[in-house]
C-alpha cells in the first residue's frame, strides 16, 4: 500500500525534485504490532533533515495518520516516507511554488537469517568510498548512488553487509546501517560530521549503552582499529543489532557488551518501544 | 511533452529507484530549429555514464526518434533526458529485474536576458561545497543536492550564476555551468576527477581553442588563480558561453579569447552543429 499525498497510489509527477535531483529526504521504519517504532526519533531525524534542506516540515499529525493506516493490521511490515521538494523539474533553483510530496509506502518485512541475528553476520569492505560533504553528512537524503554502487560490489548472500570508508580512509558506517565497535568495554561509533547518516537506531542504542553505564563516544576509526576490536556490531531501524562475525578473513566473537544491547534491544521491542 | 519509456504521460512509478536513490543520469540539450544540438557528445556522456554506474544503456536509436519526436517543429526549447535503473524501489541492492526507465521531456526555452551574452554576468562565489568523490566525478548523475543547496544561496536576479568550490578549497564549476579562465593567453579549465560535472559544452570548447591554435588545459584552480585571470568565461549546453563581468566587488574585461570562441559558437549554432 502507498499513499501519495495522503491519496493511495502508486505513481507520481515526472516532475518531482525528489526524481530530478534527489531533492528530498526519507526514514526506513520497522513495523511490529501495527505500530511504527521509534517513531518520535524518525520524526525528529526527518524534520532535522528538512531545516538542513530548508525543505517544508511535513504536518506531523499527518504524517503520523498516514502511517498508522499504512500500518495497521500488519505483524512485521516496514514502512518507507520520502518526503520530497515538489516542484516543477527544471532548473536547481526551487520555485515559491515547489512545495511537498509525501509518500508513506508499506514493505513486506525482510526475511532476515536466524543465524544473522545468533551467530553474527559477515562482513565485507567495499572498494567504493563516501565523498566527504559536512553540509550533507548526517541526515537521510534521497542521494544515495555511493551506497548504491557499494551494496552493487558483491553478490554472495552469505555476506550481509558492507563496510564503507571515507576518502580520508576512516571507516564510516555500513551501505544500510551504523558500525559500533567495543573497546575494553566501551562502546565507540564513528564520527558523522563529514559524511554518513546519523541513524535511530545508532542513537538509540547510544542511550541504552549509557543507561546501562557503558561509556559510549563518537570518535574518528580505522579499519585497523575496526579490525582490532573486542566486539563488532552493525546496527539500523529494521534489522536492530546484528553482531559481527567475521570482515573477510578475520573472526569475531559475540562478546558480552553486545549480548547485553541484545537483551535490552528484545526486551524493548516486545515491549513495543524500539 | 513528456515521454515515458516512449509513451507520452506525466507519471512515473513510485518505486522508480531515481527517485529512491537518484539512481539515474541525464542529459539537458539545446533544441534549435527543431534539432537537439551536440546530439552525439550528449550521447556519449550518457552512455559513459550508464558504464560508469553500471546501468544497462538505453537504446540510442530509440532515444534518438524520441528525441525527434518530442524536439520537431520548436524553434527553441530544452531537451531533457532522465535514464534510471527503473527498478522496485527499497533496498541498494538492484534486482535482476531492475530494468530501465527512460524520459524524454521538453521544456520552454529559458529567456536568458540579452546583456548577459553582451555585456557578461555577475557570479557570486557559494558557500556550498561539493564533496569529492571520484567514483561519481563527471558523470551527469541524478544526486545534485549540492547543487540545489549552492543554488539556494541567493534570490538576486543579477546574479546569473555562483561557483561552487571543492573540499580542498579549489574552484570546480558553477552550479550549473562549467568555468574556463583566460591567462597569456591560454585557456585553463578545472581539473574535474574528484568532483564536478564534465560539460558537453566544455568539451566542445576545449576542441574549438585547439582548433584555433589556443593552448588548453585541465588544472587545479584556486579562487585567487580565478581572481587574477585576464578573462574567464562559463558555459553549458543552453547558454553556450556567457562572459564574466565581475565575481562579488571584482571586475573582468570580455576579452579576445572569449570573443574569439564566441564567434565560433554563434557561427557554429547558425549552422546547426552546437
Amino acid at each position: 500500500m502507498i499513499l501519495v499525498n495522503g491519496v493511495q497510489g502508486d505513481r507520481i509527477a515526472v516532475q518531482d525534485r525528489g526524481l530530478h535531483y534527489g531533492d528530498g529526504l526519507f526514514e526506513t521504519i520497522a513495523v511490529i504490532d501495527g505500530i511504527p517504532c521509534l517513531w518520535r526519533r524518525h520524526m525528529q531525524r526527518l524534520m532535522q533533515g528538512c531545516r538542513r534542506l530548508a525543505l517544508p516540515e511535513p504536518d506531523p499529525g499527518l504524517l503520523k495518520e498516514e502511517a498508522q493506516r499504512v500500518s495497521a493490521g500488519h505483524e512485521r511490515a516496514v514502512l518507507k516516507i520520502i518526503v520530497t521538494r515538489g516542484g516543477n523539474g527544471r532548473g536547481y533553483r526551487a520555485g515559491k511554488k515547489a512545495g511537498v510530496t509525501r509518500i508513506v509506502a508499506r514493505y513486506d518485512w525482510p526475511e532476515y537469517p536466524a543465524e544473522f541475528l545468533l551467530r553474527g553476520i559477515r562482513l565485507r569492505v567495499c572498494n567504493t568510498r563516501l565523498g566527504n560533504n559536512p553540509a550533507l553528512a548526517g541526515i537521510k537524503h534521497l542521494n544515495r548512488l555511493e551506497q548504491v554502487l557499494a551494496r552493487s560490489e558483491w553478490h554472495d548472500p552469505r555476506i550481509a553487509e558492507g563496510l564503507m570508508l571515507d576518502q580520508n580512509d576512516y571507516v564510516i558506517e555500513g551501505t544500510q546501517s551504523n558500525l559500533f565497535v567495543v573497546k575494553q568495554g566501551c562502546l565507540l561509533t564513528p564520527e558523522l560530521s563529514r559524511c554518513g547518516i546519523k541513524g535511530v537506531m545508532r542513537e538509540w542504542i547510544q542511550e541504552q549503552g549509557m543507561a546501562l553505564g557503558i561509556e559510549c563516544s563518537e570518535t574518528d576509526l580505522t579499519l585497523q582499529d575496526v579490525m582490532e576490536a573486542d566486539e563488532l556490531f552493525m546496527c539500523n531501524s529494521l534489522m536492530g543489532i546484528w553482531p559481527v562475525r567475521s570482515i573477510g578473513e578475520a573472526d569475531f566473537a559475540i562478546g558480552p557488551v553486545t549480548r547485553r544491547l541484545l537483551t535490552v534491544l528484545g526486551n524493548s521491542r516486545g515491549a513495543g518501544h524500539a
